[in-house]
């Protein structure tokens, strides 16, 4: 049994998705080891155990988790042979790294929605850079499309529109996809849980607003407000997503919803998600208690929400670089009903992500006028 | 402002109420130091600093107090004169010291109450053992009476129920009261908030249900099952003791309700109390969150409710003594809506208080159901 033990919990990555990680494993009094490279990692404090270490390196991944009864991770860009040959002894590793490796490599996710009949938006795949210059140059595609490095895009890196031939220069070099640019109305997420025995649980279908500027998910508000019909439709696929794939732990399907009422898959994420921080305060369970508990093969909690809630994320203010400043908090814990998360960075960058709000309330509009609100009062800025 | 910045915030007493605190500081990003006696206290973990030391030592706690900008307990047995010191230097301590000692003297207490118009249980004070066997021979005092030793009684030490001559033997000696035992319908809680610049709030009137044997609280329930007149009622009272007392931080007081319906007050505690802690779960703002924002003067959140909940205790199992086991915990699980917190202590010892978990259902009576079947089936034990 976990609880008290001897058990260890190992966690590659020390961000802000460990360190409120942490306070469930503390509040269940789970033994916790953090690997990150960075000694002012958020996970620092509230882990048992923190080792400095880089978390993309096959040696130091494999002897930090020799040294745990399970290994999770909090970032999809870690070292997956390492925790291939971890799992082949014996080391309880969760999402599963076969599963881990499928989703890291947006190619290989993309080719998978199709080989499942799982919609997706129509995309081309290229080797590099110049091989996506020749296809504009030929029309074999057309502008605006949407550009994706295959690995490791997150928080609107590794994504852009590319309107013009002028914005080819900007892009990084690298396999990439070009994915056809839908009109969106809407863009959805839902998270859903699953344990080694095959206990499985949905959240409520969330919707997310973008800043148009920096491409980051701005506004998260549960439930996603949406008429039945499609909501369920969204639903389904979701659940036949995470079906297909053999997830252990979270699962983030991201979607959107076409001017068409399409329901397309944009993405997926193996771990407690942006589109799920507001469970810790509106959900019967909070994403990060489900996780442990999914992959720790303990029962999955209730997924229903005890209030409608809006998140909003609290990032960096443009033309401000250096030790972090929170200004208006004072005003902002005015507002009834909202917890401020603040992550603990020390410095702050434009549009680095330093925070989250969340925002319960009765009524969902209410909330989300409440959140709109925080925006314009909360300014994160160095002084 | 104390958000990711040079403040520090210094806590006495690491126990798992600042455990709880030290979860709300984290989000906030408010760096903390924790003195406490012990090495395997439950704030090692979580604090940004522990130091180990005696939190009633008056050179201690003063050294202490001076390295941070405000100073807080988790516990009332503390130095109250470092404290003075402390805050005449400039020192931010809240809860205000004076009020601290007014209240860790139970016959101070008492006659606070009678000075200021405050409903409580009759009593007579002695000086000793000696002088209470005396009153009782005297017929001064009748059985049963309620013996309280005036000096850090808590959870169920330092009170007890004296029916007979022969239960005098088993009483400690020193200062103490005789209170008249009066016959209780049910017992009550309020927890009320005020920050320096005034700014109060006041959470619902809980009810609490105590376990015969130990005299520790068993269940609370939020809200109070009681008729609105007689809700009023208390609310009033608990208001007029915050009131009279100049707390700074939480002040939780406990009522009682008489056979004819009469409120007594029975005492306060100037501190997060396990009378909120479903606060956790089921309020707007936790009390831990609370706590903060008054000791920091920043404003003051919300004290509704999301929705109807239910704390349990989770006590040691009489006969067991040793290396502690939660046995039944996967059992818990498996029942919507309960989210457990294990203190983290390492050593089980009967009716030590290892943990409580939290029930929030819409509806209290299914709750309170559910919260039973939690005390039946969680057991904790030594194997």
């Amino acid at each position: 049994m976990c609880f008290s033990s001897d058990f260890k919990l190992g966690i590659l990555g020390g961000g802000q998705l460990g360190k409120m990680l942490l306070n469930e494993t503390r509040k269940l009094d789970i033994f916790t080891k953090v690997l990150d490279p960075s000694d002012s990692s958020p996970c620092k404090i509230g882990s048992n155990e923190f080792v400095k270490g880089d978390i993309t390196d096959f040696k130091t991944v494999y002897e930090f988790g020799k040294s745990v009864d399970v290994l999770t991770f909090e970032i999809e860009k870690v070292n997956v042979q390492a925790l291939k040959k971890l799992k082949s002894e014996g080391i309880g590793v969760y999402p599963p790294p076969e599963e881990l490796e499928l989703i890291q490599n947006k190619a290989v996710q993309k080719k998978f929605y199709l080989e499942n009949d799982i919609p997706t938006s129509p995309f081309s795949l290229f080797a590099n850079k110049r091989s996506l210059i020749e296809a504009v140059k030929n029309s074999e595609i057309d502008f605006p499309f949407v550009w994706k490095s295959t690995m490791f895009g997150y928080d609107g890196k590794g994504v852009c529109i590319v309107q013009k031939e002028s914005d080819l220069e900007a892009l990084t070099d690298g396999e990439c996809i070009a994915e056809d640019l839908v009109s969106v109305k809407k863009e959805l997420s839902m998270i859903v849980a699953k344990n080694p025995s095959g206990d499985f649980k949905a959240y409520p279908l969330v919707e997310m607003e973008f800043d148009k500027e920096s491409n980051q998910v701005e506004y998260i508000l549960c439930p996603a407000r949406l008429d039945r019909a499609l909501c369920d439709k969204a639903r389904d696929i979701a659940i036949r997503v995470s079906q297909k794939m053999n997830i252990v732990g979270l699962l983030a399907i991201e979607m959107f919803q076409t001017q068409d009422d399409e329901i397309l898959v944009n993405e997926v994420a193996p771990r407690p998600h942006n589109s799920g921080h507001y469970s810790i305060e509106g959900s019967y369970t909070s994403q990060f208690e489900q996780h442990l508990r999914a992959i720790l093969d303990l029962p999955l909690g209730s997924t229903e929400s005890k209030t409608p809630a809006v998140m909003v994320n609290i990032v960096g203010k443009e033309g401000h670089e250096g030790p972090v400043y929170y200004k208006g908090m004072t005003d902002i814990l005015k507002i009834e009903g909202i917890t401020p998360h603040i992550y603990g960075k020390k410095q702050t960058l434009p549009f680095r992500k330093m925070g989250h709000v969340t925002v319960v309330d009765t009524d969902i509009d209410r909330a989300k006028a409440k959140a709109e609100k925080i925006k314009d009062l909360l300014e994160v800025i160095s002084i």
